[in-house]
């Protein structure tokens, strides 16, 4: 039998895949990993160290990446440049997704100001809020827009993903607006559950609400 | 069988039980309507309401409440202002929780700026960085610390969560650290899985990750 090349052609047809959250967790794990160490001038990287770097076990790093096709050598690890590019495109990291950003507030701004969206190739291209203060004022190379015109904006930038940071109370209107805006994919920092069509995917960042799991879980255990 | 009062004193031991993460989340999410609810004069809620609001069910939040005791009575809802109170009880926000920011690079200014943890009560009493051109520098009213004093600087601030805002490679050391300098809950936004001993609680935020999550769902369904 043929020894098998690094990344070799074996890609598995991902849309009929059942990828878990978690192990789409890992491979930004390890896709940071690989950009560090390729920085660096390494050149390859066994799966016990890719592991011992991303707190995960040799065999979970193996299973994961065994998922999307073969890559690596045994005994000779992987190739470090060559995955990393193979996770990028992966992850669907390998092109530039237009990001809307749905408020303005203390949140939206800290996010706007943060910066470590666009490195990843998430392009912040619209900013909305419904401050008539705010709107028209000027974000890095945006201009803030009317949040009453969201369909509108959504569809003249050609949004793919939202992020969104208003109140839990200005969600159901907005949220309905974001779906007809064409948008599939929602980054949700309100603090609520939000219902969508099943073509659209919602990941929640709450920050503060997971301090305040840590509070509970501090205080259920006689931390006084 | 007499009428049960409001915030009846049926509270469960609740070190015994076992609340779920997602429970937890939506209690957040109850105490923020509440709170605003009780801002605008409003004085009583029904569970359909709250439900609503919050983006759940009203026979979950009924049996979410449920879990720590009788609140609010059938056919009038919940005393507004009184359920908020158990609920930052019930959370342990009837306190102050003293808050080590480990890293301040860009996420961690970020967090130092936004401002949205000292209203909740988690007051940010130290930052820590390895960078000796940060260190020294004045936060608010904080001085930044070198991170080789971290044991010292958390025991002497008397540190119950720390907020992990370090690069990946820096974490195996630096947790170790963090668990020796006593404190039991951590907000890590590194991006890898922390292994820490049992009675230390860890949440993670991973804001780009989401974003690279949303990516791949997206480029799954054949988002071009």
């Amino acid at each position: 039998m043929p020894e098998r090349a690094f990344t070799a052609g074996l890609r598995l047809d991902r849309v009929r895949l059942n990828i878990s959250e978690s192990t789409v967790r890992r491979l930004s794990f390890y896709l940071r990993i690989l950009e560090k160490t390729g920085d660096a001038g390494v050149d390859t990287l066994s799966s016990e160290e890719l592991a011992e770097r991303t707190g995960t076990t040799a065999a979970q790093v193996r299973k994961d990446l065994s998922l999307f096709g073969s890559f690596g050598k045994r005994g000779l690890g992987y190739a470090v440049p060559q995955l990393a590019s193979e996770l990028r495109e992966i992850l669907g990291l390998d092109r530039t997704w237009r990001v809307a950003l749905v408020g303005g507030g203390r949140i939206g701004s800290a996010l706007f100001e943060y910066g470590g969206f666009r490195h990843r190739g998430f392009e912040i291209v619209a900013v909305l809020d419904a401050d008539p203060a705010k709107v028209g004022t000027i974000w890095g190379d945006v201009v803030l827009s009317d949040i009453s015109n969201l369909e509108a904006v959504l569809r003249a930038e050609s949004v793919d993903i939202v992020v969104l940071t208003i109140p839990a109370e200005a969600v159901p209107d907005v949220l309905d607006r974001v779906v007809a805006g064409g948008v599939r994919g929602i980054l949700n920092f309100a603090p609520v559950q939000l219902r969508v069509p099943s073509d659209v995917t919602v990941k929640d960042v709450h920050m503060v609400m997971e301090l305040e799991a840590l509070s509970f879980a501090l205080s259920q255990t006689g931390g006084e």
